[in-house]
C-alpha cells in the first residue's frame, strides 16, 4: 500500500487545498514544541498537502478520494494540541477543519455544532442567544477548536465544577464520518462516545457535536496571594468544595513561578508569594468572601470587578491549565511540563511529599477539578528540564510515589494517557477506518499491537525531516 | 410585663386582621401533627389575633405596635413547617405574610423578592422571565412561602447539587426588622445571614430575600425499582458523584413503603420493591441511561418524559423530602419520621448497621445530598410509632451508633438541630426582640439559659389548651 498522494490532491483541487510550503508547515505543527523531547523528534514534519472542506458532503469527499489513493489524513482543527497531536506524522494530506464552523441549534442545557467552531466563538453564540455557555473549555478558548478540544482535549475551565470530558453527560452526541471506501455518517452517544472521544482523530472525523451547556455569567476573575504554598492548596481545595459557592476554576501556582513568569503580575507578586487563581460567579461573591475572610491567609491580589491597576491581567483562566506553561516557556525555555494525577482523598498530602522530593527542580501547578463528584488536583508541574534522562527519571519517581502521570513528551495515544490499549478505539478503527490511513503513528495498539511501553514508542512511518 | 393583647389589636385595626376562632385556628397551626409527641402538647394551641401586612411598612406598625403593648408575634408564611415553628405557643399576634410576596427583581443567577412569595410561583416568574428557577426548595414547594422555607427549611430538591440552604452562597442576602420601640430595619449578607437563617423568626421579621438561581430545565422525573436495598442506595449514591450528569433529586426509600405507602403506585410497585426518585436534566438523560445500564440492577418503572400510565403519579419530588412521611402517614397514622445525618464517607455502611439494628420499625428513607463538596445521605427514617419512650429510645441509639439525630418532636431550636445555643442568634435576639416577644418558647437559650436537655423542654407559657 503505497500513498498516492498526488492522484488524491489532483482529485480534490476543486476544493479548497494548497501546498504553499509556508502554509503546509504552519497546517502541520501544533504545540509540540512545549516538549524539549517532541521538539527533537517532530519538528521536520509536514504535510503533503492541506484541504480545507466547508462542508460535510466536502469531508465524505475528501475521506473517500484519500482512501482510495491510500493517503493519510491528520484532521486538523486549530492545531493548538500539545503532543504533536495533529501532526501528519506520515505526511499526505492535512484535513483542514475551520471552515466547519457553524453554531447550528441552541437549545436550554444543549447546542448542536460543527467541529471547527472557536470555544470563544460559540460561547458568544450561546450566551447571546440565551445566557449560556460551554461546561467547561481549554483555557486556549480563543483559539481553538471544539472538534479538536474533544478529539485532544481532556478538560479545563469548568472541571471544576463539571468533571472532565470523559465523564458521563460532558459529551450528549457526536457524528463521526468513517474512512472507507464508501464513507459512512454514524452518530453516537453514551457508551459511544467513548470510540472517538480524545481518541486524537485516528479512527472517524467528527462533523457535528452535541454538547451540554451550562449558564454564562459574568465571572469575577480574581488573583489571590499566599506566603505558603501549602496554605494556597488548601485553601483552594476547600473552595472548591464548598457546594453554594459557584465557581468555574482553581488553579494552585507555586512561588516563585508567578513573580517569574508572571510578567503583567510585575511588582505586584513577590517571588515568595503562590498564587491562587479563581473564576466565581458574581452571585456568589458575597459567599467567597465570607469563605476567604474566615481562612485569614489570603491576600487578593486582583479583582476583575474592582482593579485599579493601570493594564490589568488579562483573563485570569489564561494564566491557568495549560497558559501556566506557556507564560514560563516564554520567560524560560528551560522550562517544560508534566501532568500528575494527585486522586482523592490524599491528594494534598501527595503534592507535598513530592515538594520535598524535587524542591526547586519541580514547580507545582495544580489544577482543581472533580472526579467522581470528589474534589482532588490535577496537576501540570514546571518542570526545570535538563535532560531526557532525568526527565524520564522524574516521571517514574512520581508513579513510584502513587501518583500517576499522563506523559506530554510522547505523541501516542497510549503513552499520554494509561499506557494501556484501549479497546474501544482500536477495536472502532479497525472497523472505521481498515487501511490505517487516519493520524497514522498516533496508535501504538494498531501500529504495534506488541508493543511493551518499555521506552518511548518511535513511529516506522514518520517520513523524513529533512525534506 | 403583661401583654395588652386587646390594646395592640385595637391598635392595628386598620390593617388587615382577624379574630374569626375557624380563621384563627388554620392560622395558628402547622405541620407539628406529624409528631404524635407534638400532637399531644400543641393541639390546643390559638393566636388571639392575626393581621396580614401588605407592605414592610405595615409590617413596621405591627411590631412596633405590639412591642408597646407587649404582645408576643409569631410570624406565619403558609405554616407548613413541621415542629410547631410557626405556632404562637404563647398566644398573641400571628403575623401573617402571604400578601408581602412580590417578585421584585430578577437577575442572571440572583433574584429579590418578598417573604410571602410561594415558592412556586417564584419559580413560574423566574422561568418565565430568564429559564431560571431557586438552586433549591423543600417538597413543599406548592404551597410554602420563601420566608418560611429561609426561616424553618434546612434545604431540599436541589441538595444533592447545592448542598443546604445554610451553606455559604445559598442565601445572598435578608432584608429584617426588628422587634424594639422603634423597628430597625437591617441588611444581611455573608456571616450575618446565620443570625435569621433558620432561626424560626424568634429574633427579627425577614421582608426581602436576595436569593441565587440555578437554570430551569424541564427535569425529567423517574421512578426506578430494586430488589435489593444496599443496591438501590449506592446505585443513588453513586449517580450524585456522577459530575456530568445533572440531577436535582435523588431519593431511596426502603421497601415494602413504596408499595404500603405510594397508593398511586399501587399494582406497579411490589412489597419487595426499594424505589429511587430522581429528577434529572433532559440533556443528561443520555448520560443517565449509559450510567444505568452498567449497574444493572435498576428497573425503570416511572419516567416522566415516556409515560402511558392512564394516570401518572404526578411531581416526583412530592415523594420525597417530608412528602414521604405525609403519604406514610395518610395511610399508617401509626407511622411518624426522623432526621438522620449518615455522614461522609461511612454514610452507607451506617444506614445498613441501623437497618440490622430496627428491621421494620424503622423503614429507611434517604435523601441523597452534598455537605462539604461530598455527598452524603440525610435520613427521614419512617418510624412505626409506639410510645413517647420507645422513640426516645430509638433516637438513642441512632446517636449511640454515630448518628446525629435532629428531632422532629421538639418544638425549640436546640432540640430540633444540634441540642447547642446557637450564639450568634441568641445574641442578635438580645439585640433585636429585647422582650422576647417574637415567637415565644421556641429558643430555649433565651427563655431558660441554664437548660441542661435532658429531657423535653416544655415551655412555661404555652397557654391554658382548653380556651
Ligand atoms: C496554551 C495551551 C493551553 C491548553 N489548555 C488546555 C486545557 O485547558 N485543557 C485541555 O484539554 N487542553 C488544553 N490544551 C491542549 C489543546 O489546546 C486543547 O486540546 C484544544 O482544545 C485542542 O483544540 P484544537 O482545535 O487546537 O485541536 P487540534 O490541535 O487541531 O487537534 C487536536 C486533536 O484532535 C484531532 N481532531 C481535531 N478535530 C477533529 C475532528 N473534528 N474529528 C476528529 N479528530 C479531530 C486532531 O487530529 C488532533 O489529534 C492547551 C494547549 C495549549 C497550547
Ligand atoms: C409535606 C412536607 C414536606 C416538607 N419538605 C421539606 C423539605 O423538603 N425541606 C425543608 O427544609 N422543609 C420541608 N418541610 C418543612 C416546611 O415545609 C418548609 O420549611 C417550608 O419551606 C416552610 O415554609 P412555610 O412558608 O410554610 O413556613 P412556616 O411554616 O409558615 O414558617 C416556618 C418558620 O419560619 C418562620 N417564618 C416564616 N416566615 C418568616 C419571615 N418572613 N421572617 C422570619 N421568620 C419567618 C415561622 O415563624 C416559622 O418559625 C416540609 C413540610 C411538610 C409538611
Amino acid at each position: 500500500m503505497k500513498p498516492n498522494v498526488a492522484a488524491a490532491l489532483e482529485a480534490l483541487s476543486h476544493l479548497d487545498t494548497t501546498v504553499n510550503p509556508a502554509a503546509l508547515k504552519a497546517q502541520s505543527r501544533d504545540f509540540f514544541w512545549y516538549s524539549p523531547v517532541l521538539k527533537a523528534r517532530l519538528d521536520g514534519v509536514v504535510a503533503d498537502f492541506a484541504v480545507s472542506p466547508a462542508t460535510e458532503e466536502e469531508v465524505i469527499e475528501v475521506l473517500r478520494t484519500c482512501y482510495a489513493h491510500d493517503c493519510p489524513v491528520t484532521t486538523r482543527g486549530a492545531g493548538t494540541g500539545n503532543y504533536g497531536q495533529a501532526m501528519p506524522l506520515a505526511g499526505g494530506c492535512v484535513l483542514n477543519l475551520r471552515k466547519l464552523n457553524r453554531v447550528k441549534e441552541i437549545h436550554p442545557g444543549r447546542l448542536i455544532v460543527e467541529p471547527g467552531a472557536i470555544l470563544k466563538d460559540i460561547d458568544a453564540a450561546t450566551r447571546a442567544h440565551s445566557g449560556q455557555e460551554l461546561r467547561m473549555f481549554s483555557s486556549t478558548w480563543a483559539t481553538a477548536s471544539i472538534g479538536g478540544f474533544i478529539a485532544g482535549g481532556s478538560g479545563g475551565v469548568g472541571s471544576v465544577r463539571w468533571g472532565s470530558l470523559r465523564d458521563l453527560g460532558n459529551i450528549i452526541r457526536l457524528r463521526v464520518v468513517t474512512m472507507e471506501a464508501e464513507p459512512r455518517i454514524l452518530e453516537f452517544r453514551g457508551e459511544e462516545l467513548a470510540r472517538v472521544s480524545h481518541a486524537y482523530g485516528t479512527n472517524g472525523i467528527i462533523t457535528e457535536l452535541e454538547m451540554p451547556l451550562a449558564p454564562a455569567y459574568d465571572w469575577v476573575d480574581l488573583m489571590l496571594a499566599f506566603e505558603d504554598f501549602p496554605a494556597a492548596a488548601a485553601y483552594a481545595d476547600a473552595l472548591a468544595n464548598q457546594d453554594g459557592i459557584l465557581i468555574k476554576l482553581a488553579t494552585v501556582i507555586e512561588a516563585p513561578a508567578p513573580a517569574l513568569y508572571f510578567q503583567r503580575l510585575k511588582g505586584r507578586v513577590t517571588d515568595t508569594q503562590s498564587l491562587v487563581l479563581l473564576m466565581v460567579a458574581p452571585q456568589a461573591i458575597d459567599a467567597f468572601e465570607t469563605f476567604t475572610a474566615r481562612r485569614g491567609a489570603a491576600q487578593i491580589l486582583y479583582r476583575s470587578d474592582d482593579c485599579d491597576w493601570e493594564r490589568g491581567p488579562g483573563l485570569v483562566f489564561e494564566y491557568a491549565w495549560n497558559h501556566t506553561t506557556l507564560r514560563a516557556l516564554k520567560v524560560d525555555p528551560a522550562i517544560t511540563y508534566l501532568q500528575v494525577r494527585y486522586a482523592f482523598p490524599d491528594h494534598l498530602e501527595r503534592v507535598e511529599e513530592i515538594r520535598q522530593v524535587f524542591g526547586d527542580e519541580v514547580l507545582q501547578h495544580l489544577e482543581i477539578m472533580r472526579t467522581n463528584g470528589k474534589v482532588h488536583a490535577a496537576g501540570l508541574s514546571l518542570v526545570r528540564f535538563t535532560t531526557e534522562e532525568r526527565l524520564d527519571e522524574i516521571v517514574r519517581l512520581h508513579e513510584e510515589m502513587g501518583c500517576m502521570i499522563f506523559n506530554p513528551h510522547r505523541y501516542t495515544l497510549e503513552e499520554g494517557g494509561r499506557q494501556s490499549v484501549d479497546a474501544i478505539q482500536l477495536g472502532f478503527k479497525r472497523e472505521a477506518d481498515p487501511k490505517g490511513l487516519l493520524n497514522p503513528g498516533k496508535m501504538i495498539s494498531w501500529e504495534d499491537p506488541d508493543w511493551r511501553y518499555e521506552r518511548m514508542y518511535a513511529y516506522p512511518g514518520l517520513k523524513d525531516q529533512a525534506e
